[in-house]
């Protein structure tokens, strides 16, 4: 059994702070009152909230030139789960974790979902991998997949994300994710519309094997790996195979899949309104899909995403449920720590937007009044919800300062010590 | 009755140039019965090919920095059909003028649609404005017009929409473009989903006014007037749109409305595939909708997407049916020179991607050979088909170079005489 | 003599939201003393911050669609001015306006600097105009100015801009800001390397009548009102023609003139490291230079570029003394309002950037601690000043909520009395 | 002894496409001569070119998701320099090849020497590696190399810089390229003045290690392997750094390393004029740094770069002198078709900025006629040089068609045969 930060740890970290907390907690509920915002209100949401931990984030990422791994890098997904429960325990809002396949293949699926349950963990989204080759595959995906011109390609593609659905049920999840490289490098290489059809062809026999309960969730991506054309490369291509395919698929967004100067907050109000926004990743990027930690580029609009979102769900707009979860590449950090602050920065936007006077909003749009709008919306993202976000964590019994408590129990150096590097120890990356 | 360039003239300056045409052609006839084509085939496609004319673009553009006029400009839809009269002789392929209304209104339609019939023009799509306050307007549109939050506002711009397809019927016209420039400045002015289900309302009405024979085209665009979020900003929304509106209703693609790095040619392919695409306004850029001369940054992409419609003209792809339009703002240049070089450079992406081997591009896609895919396109690309443009153009009367016909005809210092200038002329921009 | 905001009115307005004003900044000096960080020093250092306005910022701007103005636009330099003076008086750190000529010509120079200094303003930068022709102009700026092929027009054009630092004596400027248009829409219509030889020339005659104390800042940006090409297209340009010209010579940098993805921060790093940052024109943009509110789009970003800022003021960088102004287009807000909201936006990016924990930084990053360097950045952004804006005001006697105030005076509504609106009435845009 | 395309093969090929050439090549003498221009004079140029092959290029290149080996990959330096051979027998313009050390170090550098002089081979710049770690290094370049916060890691970095000399003058090179992929992923991660200094201390000691008839090349690059912010990032910086580095110092262009929408051939132009344009790294790119295949994706780009590099020669630029060398990233194609398709692409270009007339260039130029300097652009861009390129390839003993002949010679199969796969074979990548 491996090293795990206690609970008594935790505890006595936080009584270091919570004088201050409690001071800064009170003097923020009186800044609320005063817009008629009850803070206990705030903060139960708060610790309502949910995102999901990949897998594969909590090991190193890289680049085409290079990757670095750091100490105590998680050799399989056991070890994964092992990281994914600290960071769960430490900041109490991410208790699922998203497998990709065949990265977590596990023998004993019983036993593998046993060993989550018992650190509080359960299972979201399934992801296929058909971007790459396997040592044992048959058929390479070099030229495609779901899509490929040979039938044979595209079968094998099929049956692997199939064989992600009965992983998936065996482990109790309930939506598939794909995400497919296909494209092309060069004008000509790819027949746009033919390649479109097979997409639709081969998607639509992975649909008809989806559970009831589940969804399917069609991730769109701009460019990479293919530099020239993608099959599936905006919202408006996924939006359409949703609809194609039928109720149980929807369109996922990963802030990091759109061409410079999108607005990306405009893209989610869409696809809530069109009753097709199945989900996201959430990152930040500053070029292409950097996979950088959320909120630390564009922290305002991952906020105007958030308010787009609370929007809805405030209304109960039509068919609204998305699923949230973290797909980032921490190439210098400590995967754990990005994946701390990457879940905090999620919930202080979700938070900042729970904060919007929505009817003052709505009156300065109805009266044309776009400075009042504008400074609705900043008056929310000005108010520092630190005090909130600490406070949840608190309650649900995580760290007020999880960086801290994180650093302070040297987890990283036990890790180090309890997992030895072996060769050809990769994370993988999405 | 104003000075225009006569048949002769023009068949005079050809005579000088027909020897060398004669040769090229015939070595170029060569070269492509090589390849297995008919170089009259060829031609006989690009003497068939149409783009029509913006009746806004005859007049000298500009920047919300300065507008720099130059001699004799069109002072109305008169002197305007008169420029477009004097491009559709030289260059043979633009029978149609686009009108822009108010801009372009006229007492006596009928008077006005025996001006352009006697010089071999017709009217191709309307264009309604309501991007721009007139002098005698009721209520204004700086916050909006067809997604305005005040439904008087949203009345006055369908009215003015259903004139446009009045004036239209009268002209026999058959479509109608819809572009507005609704959208916001700052976060928290529009209210995206509100707005959109405002313009789906107010569109509707404007498709119910719609003759059956004719068809609406809504033009997406991602930013311009507005600078953070626009109501029909990208090809998706406008998709969505469309199907929404009905049968009649079609995307229009202008190529600068798209964010940098797009794939241009692929949303060309996504919607012949959907069954959307209504037509386009072709021009160029590099930066944003920098409205410059169609192939003057660009000409590979052009040919990309002339390649799809090519490809989709020649398969019989179900409802293809694409409008062509020019719109383009010529600040720096003569606009009739401008519209002359735009549509030859038009035809010629026409042409070289007639020339496109298709039985090989299909072979090499098929067997992921995207060098030998790359390389049959750039075949065609590369090919200097001048000798069969120009060769399209004599034989139907056209100049064999129509720059040089046009300069030595002094036209425009004729037009220079003729149109005296008077205060506030303004062609106007789109 | 027009309507003015008095005193006695910002005062009763505060007195509403003073105690609640005390209780923020009590508890904000807490937390901050928790830091080692001295409320009272910061509070200072909002005091003495400066940004100037713009003459033209006070009238509504528009695009090359449309301008639709508001009531009450200032009709000359003198009405300007009063508005300014409104800002001033309401924000506290507004105190110089920058004149823009030939827009703000004055027939009394020393009227207008009385006119001025009466209501405590003094004149920024000088900015000459050559990218729009004047009714009673010799020659058209249409194909450049200082780099037009044409010795004649750069003439023209060196002597307009000896002429704005002649005025700008008159009214005890120290600075002229030279933004060129010039540029090319085409391939081959400027030859790159003449041009910039020619903009030296230039610039260089204007440069040797720069009295000594003055400065001369190099405007760049990437592109508009050319399309293809512009001369001073990117800091690097600027940089070597700063370097060409003299110690007085400087960049400056408007933060809409970049590439998309640009790191705007960076690049102001690099100009003080170089001795040639001279000053910004603040504002915000999402896709070109769409001349949005300070702030409004990326207020992160902003921090980011103060956060250089003020390390290098903290450091004493080697000549480093840049000049801040607003630049923007207000097109569909009150004028003032956004102004306004600007220059409080910029005071907090300031305030914020003062906040950052130096030691701490240098520490995390001497250490290659990614994590901890990004989280001591956003623990100063986070931090919401607020308070502080509101006390440093109210201290200088200006208003705590300055829009509130604003709107409660009826100013705008005054003005639109006292202003009535005759035909061609424009403020003019950059 | 590997098996070789031998001359007899070559010639063979050839004479199926004599006549035909023969034929063409005549008929564009004649539209040349049309032009004033001399066939026989743009063949030997077109016979001169040089661009140097790139020792990785002949591996297949991957993403950060996935690299998928071809066949017959090269196993060594010896096999890479088989491959360059065999590139440079069919194309004739690649008669050197740039190495990338460690990657391509040999125990012994006179047995390397002859084998490629015996091959008609020479060595072009060295490339020095400090964006990986080695098996074998001490410290990590995680967080930076020349400008790591570390002076160790720094002097371990000038090092291999210097060692790459000592390497480079056995084999007979005359150049250094460095390039660094050091910068930081967060806001604050990086000092960006402090990390600028590092960057100039270490390279000024790489600069005092060069010979005196060598010569330094700074690459610049947006981003990427650091998604926030780069150390070398634009050619200003670049700039800057070759200046205080010294007259042996240049800036080094790679077309994808630019921001989106950067007008590429601009930056050309300014760093001919400044006297610091080192050489190129030619590929294509639609999004990033793509590392398509040259003239794949922009052509026309690619011509107006040649246009500018065409006139600096004829004019006798001072110091204009520019390493010519292609760096791409071949994931989905047999690296030697992408190779020589390549090289043939960038002589295409060189050889269409020959044809610009420019004397009518310049004299559309000073008359501000736009319309006449883009159609002279546009006549040498759109005549087809194929039968120049092929004319002069088979003078020079090369392929008329290289990729058919390549293909006929199943190379590619006899080096599958004879370069079994062993683990762990990787090219390398930049």
């Amino acid at each position: 059994m491996g090293f795990e930060i206690d609970d008594e740890f935790i505890a006595k970290q936080n009584r270091k702070l919570e004088a201050e907390l409690e001071t800064d907690y009170a003097h923020l509920g009186e800044v609320l009152r005063r817009r008629g915002i009850d803070i206990e209100e705030v903060t139960k949401r708060a610790q309502a909230f949910r995102v999901a931990l990949p897998s594969w984030g909590v090991g190193t990422g890289g680049t085409r030139f290079a990757r670095f791994p750091g100490p105590g890098e998680p050799r399989d997904i056991y070890d994964k789960l092992e990281d994914c429960a600290t960071i769960f325990k430490l900041v109490r809002v991410t208790p699922s974790v998203s497998l990709h396949i065949p990265w977590d293949k596990a023998d004993d699926l019983r036993a593998l979902r046993e060993f989550a349950s018992s650190r509080g963990l359960s299972f979201d989204a399934m992801n296929s991998n058909t971007f790459q080759d396997q040592p044992d595959q048959r058929l390479s995906y070099k030229f495609g997949s779901l899509t490929h011109p040979d039938r044979a390609v595209r079968e094998q593609a099929i049956a692997h994300n199939i064989e992600c659905i009965e992983i998936g049920r065996a482990l109790g999840s309930r939506a598939l994710t794909v995400w497919i490289g296909d494209g092309g490098n060069f004008p000509g290489q790819i027949d746009f519309r033919r390649a479109l059809e097979r997409y639709l062809e081969s998607m639509g026999e992975i649909y008809a094997a989806l559970p009831d309960d589940w969804r399917l969730f069609i991730e769109y991506k701009l460019y990479e790996p293919a530099f020239y054309s993608t099959v599936i490369n905006d919202w408006g291509t996924a939006y359409y195979c949703a609809c194609r395919l039928g109720e149980k698929a929807f369109c996922l967004v990963d802030l990091g899949h759109h061409a410079p100067n999108s607005n990306v907050e405009m893209i989610v109000a869409r696809l809530v309104q069109f009753g097709k926004l199945g989900g996201f990743h959430f990152n930040d990027s500053k070029y292409g899909d950097d996979d950088l930690d959320a909120g630390s580029i564009k922290p305002f609009q991952l906020f105007l995403i958030f308010n787009e979102l609370v929007a809805a769900e405030l209304e109960g707009a039509s068919g609204f449920d998305p699923s949230y979860m973290i797909d980032e590449s921490h190439n210098v950090t400590d995967p754990i720590e990005s994946l701390m602050m990457s879940a905090m920065e999620i919930v202080r936007a979700y938070v900042q937007a729970t904060l919007v006077e929505r009817e003052a909003l709505r009156e300065a749009q109805d009266a044309c009044d776009a400075i009042a709008a504008l400074a609705t919306l900043k008056r929310a993202f000005n108010t520092d919800v630190t005090p909130i976000l600490a406070m949840a964590r608190r309650r649900a019994g995580g760290a007020i300062d999880p960086i801290a408590v994180y650093r302070a129990s040297n987890y990283r150096q036990r890790k180090a010590e309890e997992r030895p590097v072996s060769k050809g120890t990769f994370a993988g990356i999405v």
